[in-house]
């Protein structure tokens, strides 16, 4: 009897005290358009949120939006404080990079390279000083041909770069999207389209990519 | 007798409550390259320091350079809090603008009008919290013609004209350099030359240009 | 009585021989979609032919539209075989520019200065060798704001200034529509509005804009 | 004795029947600065016309720089009647394309894909028409990387699809260089320079690039 209350009492106890490593992971996902279309139905954060259910871990993640269109690195920079920190998250997933680029050519305000890192290390450093987990990824695609003949492939090539450099240097975990696609293109696009594999205008996911995107994620979230 | 401790107590009284009046004003120059050569011998910041020597006010005012080649206004806001908060400035002039524009052109990598207001903003807000005096100055010229067919006129009077409505906005004093440069150039460049009058290159002071600028940087500060 | 005979007889002869001096002129308008719109119903090359006929000269004048849509000057200079000398014209209208300038902020495509003059001179040299008539007019406006902040008003005056000195020095007649249409705004535009005034979305002419273009041609045409 | 005479006469006349056969061919190289600079002291014109001494064959080629800086397709077009057909070549190699790419960065003023198309089959149409025999060429490298990061490769791997399309349709034959240098570069660029290996800038070509394009314009025209 003794016993057994001693059980019950020190079970509580460590029910109570062992509470915060089951804490509830809090992940912002961070990033433009693309992110933005992913809160949404059938978005790529949505479908993340249903394999996690499948899972049973629904209770132990709570996941957060936080795209807007149009974003380049230094927007993400300039609104961190009200969109990223101040929903307090644990983790942050920086999907960053598609405008940057293709912005040169269509209204010639894209960002260069040296600021791009500059602004990126910039967010990684302000989160990590609050002991958040950072999580970034590569841009993932403009245009999904196979053959390197998507106009800005040479340009986005050379930004998935720096993340992959900034990854290492900053310590945070990596998911290279642009890597993962090409790879899944190059089985799937055997007939070298431009747009319809993975996305619906060589940009922006369709219902496989936001599939293809969440089943990323979760790899890099849930291990 | 009394009169004499009624002068002193007066006095006193004066140094006390007149003493913010006579604290060292530190002004810091917050820009591109111009000002960055601005702080260089015969730079319009060191022209400034002249001019106020001669009037007896070199104990007044304590003048900063923070300019830096190739800065746009998201530049500005990424390094205001180490190279502007940090130098515990009681006003900062703020002349930035000629890249945000320029950029589009030579290398696609410009600031978009509402970013470039946005950012601004930003700035503004953030020195303003902490109390201190905020003096904005539209970008002053790329190339020196007269009759509107320097190549990127169109676009930086936008820009300026989205300073000007900044200023306004924010309670800011304002030296509209846009403005004093065409006054200038419309009584001084009669043969619609595009560099030389007031610049080297259409953009960079020469001597000319930077006693120009100090002589219009004195009269928003000493008054 | 023989010699009335004769004289009557060769007036008539006289009169059909000297037909050609009454030849139709055949104007050919080369140009942009500016021009392509200005065939169509309530288009300034048709609003001319009513003017035209309201004046009983239907029968003196033909009028050929031969614009293509974002043309710029070389589509012109490449195409001048088929679509303009094909017509065997009497006088040619040259109205292109817009594009020139345009293009290089919204794809990087636009035609460097010298590069627009050499091609202008060349679809010149090539219709005056073979004695067409040419007349040539600047391009009108891409926004319609009166206080030069229109993004590109600077290039779009650069180029303007180009096709005056081409005018002259090909002794070339100019309509020069920039100039018309700042004179106009300048009196009618008191708002300050980017569109609306003479076009529908800033380059494109509304039905003001058609009238007043084909006013303009009119001057030009008829003397 | 007879049968050698005959042999002998058989021979004479052979060698005067046969001579129209022998007739010099004249090759005229039509291009933008990387031609230009073919036609000077070891340059690859002259690199060119060293190897066909070797082989004894100086007597049968006359080769003829036709390049020029700064050009892009629609500059060939507009001066192949004085620059190419005035020489009277029966053969033309065209080798353009780098700037029509480069231009959109550098200074807005690009080619657009179709219209880079149309004025090169423009181009072709005219020369065929007078019996010369075309060779093409795609556009080298801008960035000598092998890993897909140099900033234009998309674009011009586009272009170069664009050219081999061009040949094919027009029966052309095609000198496929920027193949020829991928495979170069990925067997001796194991470093992933951006240039030095063929070039002394990415763009144009060093001693060893302009002997590479000599020994690959040789297996083109002398088979």
């Amino acid at each position: 009897m003794r016993l057994l209350l001693f059980i019950a009492t020190f079970t509580a106890l460590a029910l109570v005290s062992f509470a915060p490593m089951q804490q509830k992971q809090r992940i912002v996902f961070f990033g433009d358009s693309i992110t933005q279309q992913g809160a949404q139905p059938n978005g790529y954060i949505m479908v993340l949120g249903d394999m996690l259910k499948q899972k049973g871990l629904q209770d132990k993640y709570e996941l957060m939006g936080a795209g807007i269109g149009v974003n380049k690195v230094y927007d993400l920079y300039l609104r961190m404080d009200d969109d990223v920190l101040a929903k307090n998250p644990t983790t942050v997933v920086i999907w960053v990079g598609v405008n940057d680029v293709w912005h040169k050519r269509t209204s010639g305000t894209g960002t260069d390279a040296p600021k791009f890192e500059q602004f990126y290390n910039a967010i990684i450093k302000k989160l990590q000083a609050k002991n958040i987990k950072v999580i970034i990824c590569t841009p993932a695609t403009i245009g999904e041909k196979t053959d390197y003949t998507n106009e800005l492939d040479g340009d986005l090539n050379r930004y998935a770069g720096i993340i992959r450099n900034i990854a290492q240097k900053n310590n945070c975990e990596l998911i290279d999207l642009r890597k993962d696609f090409l790879t899944y293109e190059q089985a799937n696009n055997t007939e070298n389209k431009e747009k319809g594999i993975l996305t619906v205008d060589g940009v922006h996911l369709n219902e496989k990519g936001n599939q293809f995107v969440a089943g990323e994620m979760m790899k890099a979230l849930v291990k």
